[in-house]
C-alpha cells in the first residue's frame, strides 16, 4: 500500500536496532481518518469471507482493530495483557515472549467472548518475530475458533514472524512490508 | 443517557467490593455501534466547544475515544502506562495511583504531540476516585494545553473522583452516573 509507505517514510523514525518509530500515527497519536483508509484495504483484503468478530491484543492493536470492526460489523476483542499467571477457569490464555520489554507476559480472554462458531480475523500493528500473533492464534484454537486471516499493518519482513504464520498455513496481509532498515539508510520495502 | 443505563442493567456484572464488569461492550469485547452512539452523544455536549485533540489513557479508553475523535475529525492520542520512572526528557508523565491494581504507574505523553495551542477533550470509560483522570489533566497543564472537559461512560458517582475534578472547575460529562451497587441490591443510577 504505497499511501502507506510514503506515511512511512515520512513520519517514521528509525533508531538503532532496526526500531521503527511511528508514534505521530499509528501507535501513540492516531491519525483517525488514516486508520479509515487502512481499515478499507483490509476489508478490500478480506471482503469474501465471513469474519464474525475480529480479535487484537492491547494496546496498540485497538486503534487500527476499531474501525475494521466497524466496518466489518462486527464486535472487536482485545486480549487482554496480564503479567500474573492468571488462574481463573473462564479465562483461554496463552503465553508470549516480547522481545521489545524484554519479559513474558500472558495474554487472555474471558471465554464467553469466543466461540467455535466465531470466524475470526486477527489485527495488530506490527508483525515482527510474530510471538503476539501466535498468542492470538493459540487463543482461538483453545476456543476451536475458526481464524480467517490476519490483517498486519506493519510487517519487518526482515524478522521471522511473518515466515512462520504463512507457513502454518494461516492468510496474512500486511499493508507494509519492510524489507531492511537503518537508520542511517533509511526505510525499503518489499 | 437512558440506553446506556439499559445496557449496563442488562449486561453489567456487580463484584463484591463495588466492581462493575461491563466486558461484554466496554472493556473487553467493543460493542462497536454502541460506541459510535456513546461516541455522538458525546459530540452533542462538546460540540460548541472548539476541540483539537482527544486525548485518553491506554487501554480501555481507546475504544472509547476513537469514534468520539473521529466525529469530531481531530487526532487521538493516548498516555502510555509506564511501571518504570520514565526520565526522557522529550515526554510529560504524571504519577497515577490505581486502586484497582494496587500499584502506582507513570502515564506519560511525547511533548511534540501535546501543544499549548491544543485544546483537548479527556475521555475515559470510567470515572471512580479520579487518579486516572488528574494524571491526564496534570499531562494537559505541563503542556500549557487548554482543558475543554472531560467526557466519561461511566462515573461511580459514589466515589470521591467526579466531585474533586468539577470541583477544579473542569466541565465532566458522564454518560451514566452511579449513585450506588451491590451484587444483591443491583445497580441505582443518578
Amino acid at each position: 500500500m504505497e499511501l502507506l509507505q510514503q506515511k512511512i517514510i515520512d513520519e517514521g523514525v528509525v533508531y538503532p536496532g532496526k526500531v521503527l518509530k511511528v508514534g505521530s500515527f499509528l501507535n501513540h497519536q492516531i491519525d483517525v481518518p488514516f486508520m479509515s483508509t487502512l481499515a478499507q484495504e483490509f476489508y478490500r483484503l478480506y471482503q469474501g469471507e465471513t469474519v464474525t468478530k475480529i480479535l487484537t491484543v492491547e494496546t496498540s492493536g485497538i486503534a487500527v482493530a476499531y474501525p475494521v470492526a466497524e466496518r466489518f460489523g462486527v464486535p472487536l476483542l482485545f486480549g487482554k495483557k496480564s503479567k500474573s499467571a492468571n488462574l481463573a477457569d473462564n479465562c483461554y490464555r496463552a503465553s508470549v515472549v516480547s522481545y521489545t520489554h524484554g519479559n513474558t507476559y500472558e495474554v487472555i480472554i474471558e471465554k464467553q467472548f469466543l466461540k467455535e462458531s466465531d470466524r475470526v480475523l486477527l489485527i495488530d500493528d506490527f508483525l515482527a518475530n510474530g510471538c503476539a500473533l501466535e498468542g492470538l492464534i493459540a487463543l482461538c484454537e483453545q476456543a476451536g475458533a475458526k481464524i480467517v486471516g490476519a490483517g498486519i499493518v506493519i510487517e519487518k519482513a526482515f524478522q521471522e514472524g511473518g515466515g512462520k504464520i504463512r507457513g502454518r498455513g494461516i492468510r496474512v496481509e500486511s499493508l507494509a512490508r519492510i524489507a531492511d532498515m537503518d537508520e542511517k539508510e533509511g526505510i525499503s520495502f518489499l
